[in-house]
């Protein structure tokens, strides 16, 4: 009863500051803050849309004279880590959308700063409209996800700078006293090297801020990766698990020795088929694809059972020299290699009449279908963001799928992201593989990991757990198997990298050193705990 | 008084932990810890030199107990920023270079875990001996410093792993409440990943530990760049600072987009000339060097005005390319660029005699010296660190370079480094240096810097201001000059990425919200203040 009347305060105080349409006070405003991917039903207070860093100053500095929980979003397009939701209830979610302008942009030194609601699509048509020489980097998420919190996530891509935390810097952050915290050099006067040197001077403290709830980032700088003269596609299909094993140690040494500069995606032959297909029959009691289905349906999609794909850049001499030392590296290897330019691409297509008793010869694919694949790709690998993997979440769903703005979260699609990283050696992946499909086998779901080989010395794996989440028991059961995964992946020594707001039991332990830092820090810089409560804590 | 007595406590108790000879109580014993390159004159109170972790752990408990302000060093080599000298008087020196251990080393994922007082040469020795296919960073430091120091100091070095800092994970950290802490995933049970992810899961907290005072650092894992098949080394000279400018922006484009993938180093002449020569006549009434003296040992000595030299790692193939895209960019420049690689160098210098009427065409130079300075750049650029460039603090001195291990601490030679950060432009480079030289040209110095492109956005400039540190009016003058450098480019929005022990009140500002937060960490962590106060606050 004290709480609902400090709430009431809070809000008749911030109605003071904010206009009307930036406060969502109604039940009904408040469901497509609820919507998600993981089992979890949620309660909160309220939303508020500030649309400048002053505006969010005011919403904290009541937060604290009111005691009330703020959760911070950008574009709360957190799927299969918990969308929208608070992790406590109750809270009052600080939606950062209306935050979206990109703030400077520099075509020499290669960057660009902008607030929390810009999304992957906004900053790639701000690029293209500016003739950039540089290009986004990005994730296999939605092109309307949010860039900054992806980075603030220790989110990572496709491409060169797949590393997204390592490429932001300079940050802009409400601290949980109200006052503006620059990261940095970005707190002196006149500086002119905040943008292009991240650590400043003193302690870095950006890190403190990434998986966190130490404050709201209202502003941050990313890095772009320069764009290059040629991007080819490098692909490797291959048939047996045996085979991924030699790969993968041939794949770490073109890795950490710079000749595949950017992620190498190895997928899963599931993993591809949720891309393309719906699960055959919902209807059924069967919720995992028996092995000749499997089968069947590589072979009907013309999918390999390991699908390698990575992209490389350079000067049309560089891209070359690179191909020609895979090749090298990969001889002997029983697999499929080949290697194409969006140049070629394009000519095979255009006289895809002329080629085709070729083509039939060796395939008898669909050209059409292919060649749209093959150019979504293409179109990732320039820096692009795409709807393209966003049907996975629909595998066990019978909803429609929106190309244009997908959202698994508002369609109720079942998502648990589970995302441990290995050390990139054989044997760690082929322990992993063999424990994801044991548990997700019991569970009755299908295994569908993807190994990104995001540098030389680790595989960033993720598993999407999709689940039909109109089916009460089927998610009563996948929430198991979530939990199972981590905690099994944890035991072998393969925790994850990132947690969805129900995960965080399985990671964070109070006893820990860490954690008691963590909880130190939190309680010094915010004692009344009104940032994100429960987030990694 | 109380504070003495405490001291006689604090030692009593100690020395049931630490042997006696760990314990040095005796002023006599203080003097090496005491010898400084810039201008301070300290007093501490004892020396504790301990062996574990769990020595440090006491040592801390203790220091809280007792309220003593520890200083820990780990080879106390910082020469021009203060050396093995606390910032606050009456310190206790924890000297940690009896934990000097080589903890793990993976030869396929390119790692290397050590203690803090393992050093350069000890490092390289090791990997060497172990057929290591990986090259640790020298920086242009002695062999004898820390290795795992200066990547805490957020120092550099000159290859592709440049950046220190960002090759440093899972720190193991004795806390000041005497805790352990392991960041990363060390802190999760057999975790197999914390030497190959440094990020973990939740806050990432490596960074409030760098270029700090929250803890005590006792071992942590450095990533080591994988050895190429080929190092060719690419040298440009050029005659006037015009031409630099342009140049300036041609290497950004060549670092950008990787084509160098090492520290570029733009060695001013009067730089170089500093690691050949000394200072004429020391005795005279001039502290730098008049302009025409200045041409004269360029010719002297064979030095350019601008020095530009830098690696290039890779295979025969690569690198062949490199120095193709290097040529054409650079066409056009007037300048004197050239490639070698060692097997060349080596072919020359054994036909010597053969060549020599050729040779002498086009330049006078001395074969011998030529030969010898250009084989010391090759080891470094394979990873050996030299002691090359540790004559320059020896510029301004009368005292013997001892080769093998020099220290100009000892030998009070007068060194600041002053290290601004710069945008990787031309109109920065030429206001800074039209700055800095303005300045020591006042100061009576000669300003010698070095612009190292660390990385494709900016330069980290190095600027050792060199004077006669018996001279009691040059070392008042070097003192005004090093606040005058610090604070104009400061002003000009270049601030130093790093500081000297009397120069942090140069960058600290109590009332800038950074500092502030630093501060409520510091009393969060460190209630009584014991780990190093006064550094970076």
């Amino acid at each position: 009863m004290a709480k609902q009347s400090n709430l009431q305060l809070f809000l008749s105080k911030v109605s003071k500051v904010l206009k009307k349409n930036q406060i969502l006070s109604e039940k009904e405003d408040h469901r497509k803050y609820l919507y998600s991917c993981i089992d979890v039903k949620k309660v909160i207070s309220a939303v508020l849309k500030p649309k400048t860093k002053e505006e969010v100053q005011s919403i904290v500095s009541l937060a604290n004279t009111y005691s009330i929980s703020l959760y911070p979003i950008s574009r709360g397009n957190n799927w299969g880590y918990g969308t929208k939701n608070p992790v406590k209830n109750n809270s009052v979610i600080v939606d950062l959308s209306l935050m979206n302008s990109i703030l400077e942009f520099d075509n020499t030194l290669g960057y660009v700063r902008i607030e929390p609601g810009v999304t992957q699509q906004q900053l790639y048509d701000y690029l293209e409209k500016n003739n950039s020489e540089f290009q986004m980097d990005p994730t296999g998420s939605a092109p309307s996800t949010s860039v900054l919190a992806n980075a603030l996530e220790r989110g990572f891509g496709i491409g060169v700078y797949n590393n997204h935390f390592e490429s932001l810097s300079n940050l802009e952050i409400v601290m949980p006293d109200a006052t503006l915290l620059q990261t940095g050099f970005g707190h002196y006067e006149n500086s002119k090297t905040k943008e292009v040197y991240k650590y400043g001077v003193g302690p870095f403290m950006d890190g403190i801020f990434s998986q966190s709830n130490l404050g709201i980032v209202t502003s941050g700088t990313m890095h772009l990766a320069p764009k290059t003269q040629c991007v080819e596609m490098m692909a490797l299909r291959l048939d047996s698990n045996e085979v991924l094993g030699d790969v993968i140690d041939v794949m770490q040494k073109l890795r950490i020795k710079g000749i595949c500069k950017a992620t190498v995606n190895v997928l899963y032959g599931k993993r591809v088929l949720t891309t393309k297909i719906r699960f055959p029959n919902l209807k059924s009691s069967h919720s995992r694809l028996s092995d000749s289905i499997y089968k069947h349906l590589l072979d009907e999609h013309d999918v390999g059972h390991w699908n390698i794909v990575t992209a490389l850049y350079g000067t049309r001499e560089e891209v070359s020299l690179a191909k020609k030392m895979i090749s090298k590296s990969l001889k002997g290897v029983k697999g499929r290699l080949s290697f194409i330019s969006e140049r070629k691409l394009d000519f095979i297509y255009a006289n895809r009449k002329l080629l085709s008793p070729i083509l039939s010869l060796v395939s008898d694919i669909d050209i059409d279908s292919l060649y749209e694949t093959l150019k979504r790709t293409f179109s990732i690998m320039g820096g692009k963001p795409s709807t393209a993997s966003m049907r996975s979440p629909y595998f066990r769903s019978d909803k429609e799928f929106n190309e244009q703005d997908p959202n698994p979260a508002k369609d109720n699609c079942g998502l648990y992201w589970i995302s441990p990283i290995l050390p990139f050696r054989k044997e760690d992946v082929m322990k992993s593989f063999a424990l994801g499909e044991k548990i997700c086998k019991k569970y009755g779901f299908d295994f569908c990991p993807t190994y990104s080989m995001a540098s030389g010395r680790c595989i960033d794996n993720t598993i999407p757990l999709i689940y039909n989440k109109d089916d009460k028991e089927e998610t009563k059961r996948a929430a198991k198997c979530n939990e199972e995964l981590i905690l099994e992946h944890k035991k072998l020594g393969y925790v994850i990298y990132r947690s969805g707001i129900s995960s965080m039991k399985y990671i964070v332990d109070k006893d820990d050193s860490f954690w008691k830092l963590k909880k130190k820090i939190k309680k010094a810089l915010d004692p009344n705990s009104i940032i994100a409560p429960g987030r990694y804590e």
